[in-house]
């Protein structure tokens, strides 16, 4: 990328509010700097005039890669060979979304070195609420980690709560994750997240569609909650209260095709009733890393069953059952007897008898039957 | 009932393992009294010659009527009034379970006050493991109470955990209750539930298809599991185990049409990860009692939307955000600025700032606006 075309970029980046459909359809036929001159002069069509009007004659794109150049930045566009085309191909045709937001970024602001085609790749977002409990930090930090174990990227959105937690159990475990700003990409929002932001720029990877020095505001986390959703191949969803940014993100997530997973939680936590309705929506419950691996993995890697406990009474018949249930809890009964209170009749208790004393269940000692002393008659009468 | 009647049909309770099909098909063919006959004298098909000679020749009728007698119950059977023809009749074309148990009951064991087909028009089952947690306890109190408060009545197996506190919240709140025994109706089992167990035949209903003195056993369970399913609406299962008698109840519902809920709970509970499966086939999720009488209520009885706190930025036009968002924390802007700062052009931003000066949200002061005081800045911050 020329001086020339990067000081294009930026000022194009600046010069409507993001995402501008008119305007990325300007520089797809002019190319940036061609795109910048048009939108400067105001030579463009009417309703691109009223969408850049107001700041088409303020131009500090110098300063912005300025600024980007101190923090070891670079811009990152669709001419760039880190550019998740595939990502983000499907943002255009989002459905169910509004017009103006299913739009691709035109620009990302990014820091950080990892390559964020590559972090696409393979990469699930861990969204909640700020306001998290204890609950939602912990299945946050859990996912994440376990996440990153299966080279999976943590993309989240750097904020309080379940986001700041996402990332943090990401970089301890020595993972990439990705921090999508909804604000310039210097600006340490949220304050006390300013170093970890940094953190995360030195060892993983920030974008921002913003240029230096824009504030976050609520349009713009609506709006940069796609770039989360579309840089992800799946989206889980820890803890939301009902109203809850991270609904919005995976509202685009499930527009985007791409996998909604929510963690249940207690039915009387506030943090967790965005999740609840999202389940009822028809997102995936997830309670482990590895189910979310599924959805996230490459084709065919698919999640562990867990471990279901068996019984050694699991694998009887029917009538072995009866038979064994049949015997008192401690003492002997002769067959005639067992026959009785089975309800089957005697000559066909001798197999199942037999069997079961194969299999250690029980115990003949004299005639008798008995169940064996290591077995308590609790295990007969489960739940 | 004739006495001649009432010990045939106790007789025929006893003598074979219920359910029993052909036991059924006998009776259904020829009476209670014949029937009964033709069993004691072997006198039927070879197949149900099996299924009874066990304890053809054990006669215990008479006693057992005594013993019912002693405690106040009745025997109800198809002939009954009080039969609940239309629960039970999905019974007998079940998929999916077991062809045995895939049966309705010949006879039920029953005592107290209220009329089982009465109880059956408008319940729902509230299922779960014995190993319950205080949230699943807390849980299950308030789904039995929420729903007696509307006319459902609460059935259950009379198990410790789940079921117990189901059963004593449904007691509590004045509420009707069905317990569902898995031995004979004068067998205190569990032992620590003796008195609630004889308070639910005092107040509500106990039923069993077990004859006097018959000791639960784990088929045993699984076999009264349909008829807590069947005598219900609706099954509501709000803690589970993995391997969990619940889940057995919940697919006997599935089975007979009858819509499955569940609870969730944290992923880190282990009374939880069976509700989490049921929800993952499909199950759904439940958080109130008032979700579930959608599902055992009449047509039309719907439960009410939860409350969704709104704020006062939720109506805002995306323009009329745009230029909200636009204003600084503290300081006042002028058109021109807040023309920029929003990115509209500035003849498009006097109509914003008017609605909201209606609205509140903005004051104008000297030709300047500035956010209301009484509005944080926080709020335009949402997550």
């Amino acid at each position: 990328m020329t001086g020339a075309e990067a000081r294009a970029w930026a000022y194009l980046s600046r010069v409507a509010e993001p995402p501008c459909a008119l305007l990325a359809a300007l520089v797809a036929t002019f190319g940036p700097e061609d795109a910048a001159e048009r939108v400067r002069r105001g030579e463009v069509a009417d309703e691109l005039v009223k969408l850049t009007v107001a700041r088409r004659d303020l131009d500090c794109a110098a300063e912005d890669l300025e600024t980007l150049a101190k923090l070891g930045g670079r811009l990152v566009t669709s001419q760039s060979a880190e550019w998740p085309h595939y990502a983000l191909s499907t943002l255009a045709v989002a459905e169910e979304r509004p017009a103006s937001q299913s739009q691709p970024p035109l620009v990302l602001w990014a820091m950080g070195p990892e390559r964020l085609v590559d972090v696409a790749e393979r990469a699930c977002a861990i969204v909640g609420t700020r306001a998290a409990t204890s609950y939602g930090e912990y299945v946050a930090g859990d996912f994440a980690a376990g996440l990153v174990e299966r080279d999976v990227a943590v993309v989240s959105g750097g904020a309080y709560g379940i986001d700041g937690v996402a990332h943090r159990a990401a970089l301890a475990a020595g993972g990439v994750t990705l921090a999508v700003l909804a604000c310039g990409i210097d600006v340490p929002y949220p304050a006390g997240h300013a170093a970890m932001l940094r953190r995360i720029g030195r060892e993983g990877l920030v974008v921002t569609e913003y240029p230096p020095g824009e504030r976050p505001a609520r349009y713009r986390f609506l709006t940069r909650n796609r770039l989360v959703a579309a840089l992800s191949g799946a989206t889980v969803v820890v803890e939301a209260g009902l109203r809850s940014g991270a609904a919005s993100t995976a509202a685009w997530a499930r527009s985007l095709n791409r996998p909604v997973c929510a963690v249940p939680g207690p039915i009387t936590s506030a943090s967790s009733a965005g999740c609840h309705v999202l389940l009822r929506d028809g997102a995936n419950l997830v309670t482990r890393a590895a189910d979310v691996v599924e959805f996230v993995g490459r084709i065919g890697e698919l999640g562990i069953e867990p471990h279901r406990p068996t019984g050694p009474l699991d694998d009887l018949t029917n009538v072995e059952r009866q038979v064994y249930e049949a015997l008192p809890a401690r003492a002997a009964r002769t067959a005639d007897q067992i026959s009785v209170a089975a309800g089957v009749p005697v000559e066909r208790v001798f197999g199942p008898l037999a069997a079961l004393e194969l299999a250690g269940l029980v115990a003949r000692r004299n005639g008798r039957w008995q169940i064996s002393r290591d077995l308590t008659r609790l295990e007969g009468v489960a739940e």
